[in-house]
């Protein structure tokens, strides 16, 4: 058997044209970024966030502040940009530098205008099963899951990670469309044998390889969402090998990635709904 | 074998000394609970939420309205409540009549003082792993485990539930804890293979005896939350069947039960030392 590709380029740009597409009624939607310090990663996933939101045609703003801004001007900028009516997403690039406080920044952003899904109002709405803005990776792997017909309902799912921005959401997710969800970590005791029975497997530890050939169902869906940077070059958490075993796979690049960033302006435009009333945003 | 049968109700009675003990050194502290409407299982809980807080010498005021109260009065209360600087912790006992939007009032209490842990921050600080008010079941397991000295760490549990108060917190938790969890619900397809393979198991879905001997693993640690009323008398979960088979099992009742309340306790004590600042509260 060789897996079906989960074309993730495909279909991001799918996403991305339909979002144009719904901003361009819309009239304007801005996205304001917030980069603090010189994180080389983050300059660099700043950059393909704005690239992919001016294509679409979202007025992102990119805001930088030097590494050695104090929490007070932070929260003073996440302020204004939480009361600024050209603003409807505000994206904090984590990680921050170790003198501000992650959690303290994270809370400032009001959650409606949260397109990252951070927010503890976000990450519980998430768990109880109302979502507002979700982690964009979680949902780009379930887009991916839908494009593909692999509906996750009374399936077996495995996902390995448990980080607050792929692994945790992404298990909220495939419970609430009713998989039978387990979550494994660092603590699991034989992640073989939990993988051998998953229909759905979902691999975001940043360990190349982790998942082989060996350890996957015939026929399961597998995503790979790890990404380590090797002398090699990038790598999965997927080993190549599952193409042979795997009823779905999505490559690496090109598979989890591209969605990543198309979530994020699905988000953007979201939190323009929002802002407009064209949404109800719970409990406001 | 025969389990250690787990002594909820001893171990919420030492619970609730203690909590009796600090209510005594902090002074004052007030819990307000509120019920709207008849719903005769709710006024069963509403007297024993309020025999034990006042045992432990919390000053329990305990508000009525009438099932037709309109959700402005209701939002007005939790309001007065919410600034009252006498109550410490407020619960708004569930179910609440149709015409009111639970997830509104809900809501409404102030997350500081919301002892049930419902409102969407509460939720999402236990998914972030940085909890402030919990649902008092899961907690009261989460103790049990401790006091019988079951470590969830790398250990498989199975949680059979996914309610917003039970099941899902408790997959939390036991995250939290390092063990690896699975939550199954009604759409599993093969619930004993995931009961057969689990050190902990927690049920916690209203089916009588849906846990039996033969599924469950030699010595795990079996959790009976769930509760039905039949012509024979309250059952739980877990048949008794499996008191041969597991290594530790809550009775029912006297299990889970007890410390469900002696939780409440401890979460109304926590609230009142939020609002005195003897515990800070995130993000505020």
């Amino acid at each position: 058997m060789t897996a079906v590709l989960m074309d993730g380029k495909a279909l991001a740009a799918k996403v991305r044209a339909d979002v144009a597409r719904d901003v361009a009624a819309l009239g304007h939607v801005g996205l304001a970024t917030v980069l603090v310090g010189d994180d080389p990663a983050s300059h660099v996933y700043i950059a393909a966030k704005h690239k992919a939101a001016t294509e679409a045609g979202i007025d992102a703003r990119d805001v930088r502040l030097p590494a050695d801004t104090s929490e007070e001007d932070v929260l003073a900028l996440v302020d204004r940009l939480n009361h600024d009516d050209e603003v409807d997403g505000i994206l904090v690039q984590l990680p921050l530098p170790g003198h501000l406080d992650e959690t303290k920044v994270t809370y400032a952003v009001s959650p409606a205008k949260d397109v990252d899904g951070f927010h503890p109002v976000n990450a519980g709405n998430l768990y109880l099963g109302t979502p507002i803005h979700v982690p964009a990776t979680p949902s780009g792997c379930m887009e991916l899951l839908a494009a593909y017909d692999v509906d996750p309902a009374g399936k077996e799912a495995v996902v390995i990670g448990r980080s607050e921005i792929v692994g945790r959401p992404m298990a909220m997710l495939l419970m609430h469309a009713n998989a039978t969800v387990t979550v494994c970590h660092s603590r699991t005791r034989d992640l073989a044998a939990h993988v051998s029975r998953a229909d759905i497997v979902v691999a975001a530890v940043g360990r190349p390889g982790i998942v082989n050939a060996e350890m996957v169902k015939p026929g399961a869906a597998v995503l790979d969402v790890g990404l380590t940077r090797t002398d090699e070059g990038i790598r999965g958490d997927v080993d190549a090998s599952v193409a042979s075993v795997a009823g779905h796979l999505t490559p690496m690049p090109g598979g989890t990635g591209p969605m990543t960033i198309a979530c994020l302006l699905q988000s953007t435009l979201k939190a323009a709904r929002y802002r407009r009333g064209l949404l109800a945003f719970p409990g406001a």
